[in-house]
């Protein structure tokens, strides 16, 4: 801007650039003696994982790898992983989060979109690797990820072992300052058609994220996460960094435990023996959490639920409220990185009664530190703040994605006008609060009217026999859609959930005036699971693919 | 760094800037009806808080400032005062926090170094500018800053009273992006020789404090700062933007108490009424308050203050957690932003008994997130971590000044190999904790040994005879400099002060091995006051040259 004064330079004074590697100073002053955890396999502390970080760092060097390169990752949930998330990024390379549970080629896909030259895989994906190996245009290198005590063989051409390798290599590796603007990590995610998209950080936008976030999760009632605490992600490293809480937890000196692959009797018996005090996860898994028969055995009163990805229903918040499960809604996406926005109590609701709670923890929430938000209708003007005027999420914020890897026309699309376009339909209330009503793309347009199959949803899932459901928009001649649930019924309970029950259960919200009568689903469907993405949301357009021929 | 990729732009992506106004997008949603409180003169809310913002910034305008002119205060703590921390920045214009404890000869000199164009200023300090008025080289305009309701006299040429000038001015502002090292304010320090040094902040700067500090207050235990909390500053607003403190409080949304002149029964009433729950003040202030006859009236009880400024004594620390205060010590000095470390206790110190918390929590602490801070011997090699080993803090963070204000070769000294080099002494020990031993320039050099000025004061302040003392070094022919002590007695104690019972007090020390009896001050002498510096700091300088003498 014209006219503003710049500060003025020192020639020796240091310009310090916000990289990754200075997330590292307080934490090993502050807890160098914390444990990392990975399963019952390994426990080290940060001070070791430190040292490994110089290790990894100086045998990635000598394996060829160069600042500007680009580095995969294929592995569960691993203290490997994390030492990824620091060393790759910190010698100026580029991480590559494979994400997993693509197709095959659409794995190939990335990884030759991504240009990866260096792919540390674990045991599990060998199988996957040889199968796309010759068809791998820039990997030169394999390094195998090794739970077993053993090698399995693999006609994979694998050059070392993580563990010997790090055991060889020097550990002290000389992080080199560069611009904040490096790009620190890359990877995919399936968009509604087409090649999966590539979406990507630099090290300025993770630090800052990990700053805003840590200060949304740490300084804002009520729960927290905080120093002392205990962490296990349960939403995947692949998937948006494990929505960036490793790098908060690593920061905040916790102890963190990695629990590989998935499984919910596993990741019980991890929060019970590790006392995990805090965690993340989608809808889905805590779903299958809690509905584990050894979820009635683990005491899980106060463990703290940071939850996001897909609208959090009232009847799975309940049930997680009546275990004792602190639970904090969020909002984000890939694209940003991915937190914007946190459901937490405001210091006066701390009293008041589990329903009227839920109703508020429920929400999307208010906009975390540095994060510009607005709703906006279809010309690009501000919405009213009434908690009813819907329309679409646009925001601003220093850790969104400049755009589509390699896709400048997506990019743009993407960010038109200035905003990034989140796609997400929402209110905002009275006191700040956001809510999301449905995705632009799952939203039902029916009769010229909106109908939110979110709200619907939420709304069933709290019928005592329901276990998960869909609401999505069926084509319609005369309507142009019109809305359809398909329910999973709750194993074992002794409420019914027929298509008559499901719908009395609904007329009584019309009746109440909380829902109009055209809203409730012309047919309700019950099967015995809904088809789930990649990382674990309901595939909503898989379900009206399958229902739109009925 | 030759080969790092930078992250591809795309054309319409905002490319989002860290500017002072990021900063309230949290708070306008999260608090909007949290209370501002002035004194018992003014209380309102958020709401009302950014329509001032943007009246002020219309008014300035008006008046002509544009971006890159500076805009002088001078006033006590007040709700103006947070008004202008932001405004003034945020039109891109530089917020000058002029240090009022300053004689009017220095006044002078740094609005003049600053160049100033507009002041804004209290009626109190009516006739200082009336006296300087004449030799002000770029002052066009005066506004009043009134607390009563009538005009004092005076024969400066007043533009405008605030109030006024608000009421008049547009309520909407669009406040202009621009460059993140733009700069936002400046003010200055009394430097051990010569004329007061200016050290300037930008935009990028503070944000970051505001976000680390924020973080270090609010997610690592124990105490804490965060969202429900009642701040009143207890540090001036022009010293270091009252640490800057009023930046977290606002992005936090809480309650903020801004109290005016400092008056301990005054302070003592706030608390009280507007139940604050979170100050900050140097030790000379926290000293003063619980030494005021109404201290004992009032609940201190977990009223949690964060001290710093100079070292806390063991004495004054016990003082205060007898009264249930919470304290958390911490480090800094105006040319770091100030917080660099802060003394919090680790989860496994929390159930220690107080003597051994009081030893953890009254030192400088470990760096707070981004720090990066060294403690070195002569050549700059870094020490090593064992609580003994004393040598200078050097530090790097992304908020530390980049210089002297228009004084090159200082900036240079103070960067000399790249390092902000603090002037103070410290040891780290095993747990990350940082130790301030002494200032460089306080330091006692006797006999080719170091003796700890701070020490030998830590231990004399446990006498409960003593309320107040400063151990200062004083030329000695023969061994260089020879300690000396001066103290303050405590009014009312049963104990007696005299030089021989304080010595023998010491002598404990050393029979103890905690001390070398060479340390020990060759004379006590009692005072009933020890010379301040303008921001209540032990002025040292002056204690030497009084008894220098004698």
């Amino acid at each position: 801007m014209e006219g503003t004064r710049l500060i003025p330079r020192t020639p020796s004074a240091y310009a310090y650039p916000l990289l990754i590697k200075q997330l590292l100073h307080t934490p090993l002053l502050y807890a160098p003696d914390e444990e990392i955890v990975y399963r019952e396999l390994v426990r080290h502390t940060y001070r070791d994982f430190y040292a490994r970080i110089n290790r990894l760092a100086s045998a990635l060097t000598s394996l060829g790898v160069r600042p500007g390169d680009t580095v995969a990752v294929l592995d569960w949930d691993s203290h490997r992983y994390l030492e990824c998330f620091y060393a790759v990024p910190m010698l100026g390379a580029v991480l590559h989060t494979v994400n997993i549970r693509l197709s095959p080629e659409q794995i190939l896909f990335t990884m030759n979109h991504a240009e990866d030259t260096v792919v540390l895989a674990h045991q599990d994906f060998l199988p996957l690797l040889e199968g796309i190996a010759s068809k791998l245009e820039t990997v030169q290198t394999f390094i195998l990820l090794l739970d077993d005590s053993e090698r399995p063989p693999t006609s994979l051409p694998l050059t070392a072992e993580y563990e010997e390798m790090l055991k060889r290599a020097d550990d002290s590796f000389d992080f080199p300052d560069f611009e904040e603007d490096t790009q620190a990590t890359v990877f995919y995610t399936t968009g509604t058609t087409g090649d999966p998209k590539g979406v990507y950080f630099s090290h300025r936008q993770l630090v800052l994220h990990t700053l805003a976030a840590g200060m949304m999760l740490g300084c804002f009632r009520e729960p927290r996460f905080q120093s002392g605490d205990v962490y296990m992600p349960i939403t995947p490293m692949f998937h948006v960094h494990a929505w960036g809480i490793p790098y908060v937890a690593t920061l905040l000196g916790v102890k963190q435990v990695y629990p590989g692959l998935y499984e919910a009797g596993k990741l019980l018996k991890l929060i019970e023996k590790e006392k995990v005090t805090f965690s993340h996860c989608v809808p889905t898994l805590l779903h299958m959490i809690l509905s584990d028969p050894m979820a009635s055995k683990v005491d899980l009163n106060g463990w703290k639920v940071n939850i996001g990805g897909s609208a959090l229903s009232k009847g799975l918040a309940r049930a997680a409220m009546e275990r004792g499960v602190k639970l904090i809604a969020g909002y984000g996406m890939s694209e940003t990185c991915p937190i914007l926005t946190a459901a937490l109590l405001k210091p006066f609701m701390l009293d008041w009664d589990i329903e009227r709670r839920l109703d508020v923890q429920r929400k999307a929430g208010f906009p975390i530190p540095l994060v510009d938000l607005r709703v906006v209708d279809e010309t690009g003007d501000p919405l009213p703040r009434d908690g009813s005027s819907a329309g679409e999420i646009v925001v601003r914020s220093p850790w969104l994605t400049q755009g589509y890897f390699k896709e400048p026309q997506k990019s743009e699309e993407l960010w038109r006008g200035g905003w990034l376009h989140t796609g997400d339909i929402a209110t905002i209330d009275q006191e700040g609060y956001v809510q999301i009503t449905d995705r632009l793309k799952d939203v039902i347009k029916s009769g010229g009217e909106w109908i939110s199959s979110l709200e619907i949803e939420s709304l069933m899932s709290q019928h005592e026999a329901v276990s998960e459901v869909a609401v999505v928009g069926i084509n319609d001649e005369r309507w142009g859609e019109r809305p359809i649930a398909v329910v999973v019924p709750k194993l074992g309970s002794k409420a019914r959930a027929s298509e008559e029950d499901l719908r009395a259960f609904l007329d009584k919200f019309v009746n109440e005036g909380l829902i109009s009568k055209w809203s409730v689903p012309d047919r309700i469907y019950l099967v015995n699971e809904i088809p789930k993405t990649s990382v674990g949301k309901m595939d909503k357009k898989e379900v009206k693919k399958q229902f739109e021929k009925k």
